[in-house]
Formats: structure tokens, C-alpha cells, sequence
């Protein structure tokens, strides 16, 4: 089985980079990370190049995952090389996966009209946009789709993704080695959970969580 | 404050990219990703590689975070390239911390003699071989050093150290912009939680979880 992390300018590193750990030491697995062109990929800070090696032409039949990112909404839209690669892989895949806002380019190639889905709480809206039922939940799975919530949620998504692709047994190994044993200092990573006014300010301040 | 994340050849990915994507928007800061040497730098796998643009010699007076690799055990010596960035830097900081098994280059740098800190799971013998107690928590701090568990624990670390130098308030903010509301589908990764099976699988495994 070959995975493609389907990368573009501006990905979020977490998306990305979280699913990548984790899927890394999956037996029998071809990771592969992959975008439009070849050569150094800057993340949505600018600060993390990438060195790509693969371009999206040349991994055409992958399972795929796509992470989210600030930029997601501008390209979630047909024509877009990353929706295209994604078009054209998803009926041949065994499963098609995304992070965070990634989920609007699953969307944009139109794969989760009238599916449950999930997204980065703050794009719920933009999701439906593309028909699907936005649903609140850290790990999404609707048939061979599955859809993580923002950025931290890729970890939860491809330890359930090996338990479905490998096995429990394969899963729980993975989490201990990278000692997924989460324990965050404060309880607010959620809009439910998170000081009201801290909410407010996220909002507030769409450079940080809103795909713009 | 500048806080580089020192980086060398066969650094795990996420030791580094947990704290990269926490402290990314701490206001005020200057992030940096450095290592000996510019230009591209290879993870453990070797499939993820960095441009690096910063050289240690460029970022002499940091706060210091570096992350673990299954490499780190033949690094951790003196004369070391990042042991003697750490070392010259260390007594200048606000804060020194870690990840993973990268709390045995600050044991080589001569920061933990007799100091309680953590590390992978699977490091603990060869972090009191620095003089350290291996102090079996997520997150130690003592003093101004601040040393997270294994790989995904640079998350969590990187949330307390923003309450440190920031606030609780900023630190939740970051928390929910990430979504960090962690719900793995196992409950598997500490020793003492995941089936007796696996943990002797993953100590048989030094290629997964041992500095080696």
C-alpha cells in the first residue's frame, strides 16, 4: 500500500506532520509525501521548507491524506491541482483521509456531498458548503472517507486509520512508541470546553484559525 | 525572545513539529529552526527533509529547545556540534528544554547532574548515566529546564512552557486553535497502560523506540 501526504503552499505543519509520524512505522506501507511541484514547500508560516521529491503526477494511485491549512479555502475549488489529484486517485483508493481544513478539499472534489464529515471547528460552515453534514466529532469515518478534526485531531485520526488498515495490536504499538499518552497542561482545546472569552478571541482572529 | 529549535541529522519528526506548531504564534517571539549546517537536513526516515536557514553559530544566545531521535544516544558526547551549542547557550537562556530523547544531549551538555528529568520511556537508563533522576511525568521542570516524555509529549510541553513565558490564557488559546483535545482511539501509550505484549514487542524493536 503506498500513502500519500498530498502537500500545497501553505499546509499547516501539525496536519501534516502528526498522521506523518504515526503512519511512518506501518508495516508494509509506501509513505510518500507529494505536491504539485518538486523542490522546497513552504508551510502556511513560511518558516518549514519541505524538500519535495514527488510530485503529484507521479504518485496517481495512492491512498491518500491531505492536511488542512489557512490557504484550504482559497483552493478548494475545481481546477485546483491538489482537488485534482484528489479526484482522480479517490475511485481507486481504499481510503481517502484529510486533516483539519483539508476536509474542504475532499469537499471541492466532490466527495462528501451529502456524507457526515468533520473539519476544524471554526470551518463548519464552509464545509457544508460542499453538502456535507458537518458532525462534531474528532474522527469522522463514512465509508472509505475519513475526516479528522483541527490540526492536533490528525494524531487520533491515523491511529485509527492503522487500527482499520493494520490492526488494534498495530495501532496501540505505534502509540506507545511515540508515547501518545496526551495529557495537555490545560482542558480547552475545544469551543465547548475553552474559556468563552478565549473562544471569542479565535474568532476574532482569522489569520489563526480561519480558512480565509 | 528568540526560541530556536535545534535540529540535527536523524531528529524525529514530531519531537521537533509538536512544540514548531505550539509556539509558532506565541507573540513576541522569534522562531527559528537551526542546525550545524545550512541547507537540506534529513529526519529519522529520511523522508522528510528540512531546509534549514539557520546555522547554530547564527543563533548563539537562544532559549533552547531540542528534539529526540533514535540518533541521539551516539550525539549525546561532548564536542558535539549541538552538545556545544546547548552547552555555550544554556547559560544565557530563560529557558533550556526538551523533547524526547533529547534531554540526553542537555545530559551531555552537562545540565542534568543531579537534576530530576524525562524522557522516551526507553531512555531512562541512559538519562541517569548523565547524573539525572528519570522522573517517570510527562512534563519535569526544574529550574529553568523543562524536559517533555516521548515524541508526542513535546506537545504538551510546549503548552506548559507557554504558560511559563506567556500566560494560561495564551497557552489555551494556542491549545483551541489546534484543536489539542486529544481523544486516541487506544489508551496505549505509556508502559504501564499498553497490553505487556506490546511494550516487549517495542523493547525488542530498538529500531522504533531506542536511542541507539
Amino acid at each position: 500500500m503506498q500513502i500519500a501526504i498530498g502537500l500545497y503552499p501553505e499546509f499547516t505543519s501539525l496536519d501534516a506532520m502528526g498522521p506523518y509520524q504515526v503512519l511512518q512505522h506501518l508495516p508494509n506501507v509506501d509513505l510518500v509525501l507529494c505536491a504539485e511541484k518538486k523542490g522546497l514547500l513552504p508551510d502556511d508560516i513560511g518558516l518549514l521548507n519541505i524538500d519535495i521529491r514527488h510530485t503529484f503526477d507521479e504518485v496517481p494511485r495512492p491512498d491518500i491524506l491531505v492536511p488542512g491549512g489557512t490557504i484550504t479555502r482559497t483552493l478548494a475549488v475545481a481546477g485546483n491541482p491538489v482537488v485534482e489529484w484528489i479526484r482522480a486517485a479517490h475511485p481507486h483508493t481504499t481510503w481517502t483521509t484529510s486533516v483539519c481544513t483539508g476536509s474542504l478539499l475532499l469537499g471541492a472534489a466532490g466527495l462528501l456531498d451529502g456524507r457526515p464529515a468533520t473539519t476544524h471547528w471554526c470551518a463548519y460552515e464552509e464545509l457544508a458548503s460542499f453538502g456535507a453534514t458537518p458532525t462534531e466529532q474528532r474522527v469522522v469515518t463514512h465509508g472509505k472517507v475519513m475526516t479528522g478534526a483541527g490540526v492536533s485531531a490528525g494524531i487520533d485520526m491515523a491511529l485509527t486509520l492503522v487500527a482499520e488498515i493494520s490492526s488494534p495490536e498495530v495501532a496501540m504499538a505505534i502509540q506507545l512508541g511515540i508515547e501518545y499518552d496526551p495529557q495537555p497542561p490545560f482542558d480547552a482545546g475545544a469551543p465547548s470546553k475553552a474559556p468563552r472569552a478565549i473562544v471569542e478571541m479565535l474568532i476574532g482572529r482569522p489569520d489563526l484559525v480561519r480558512p480565509t
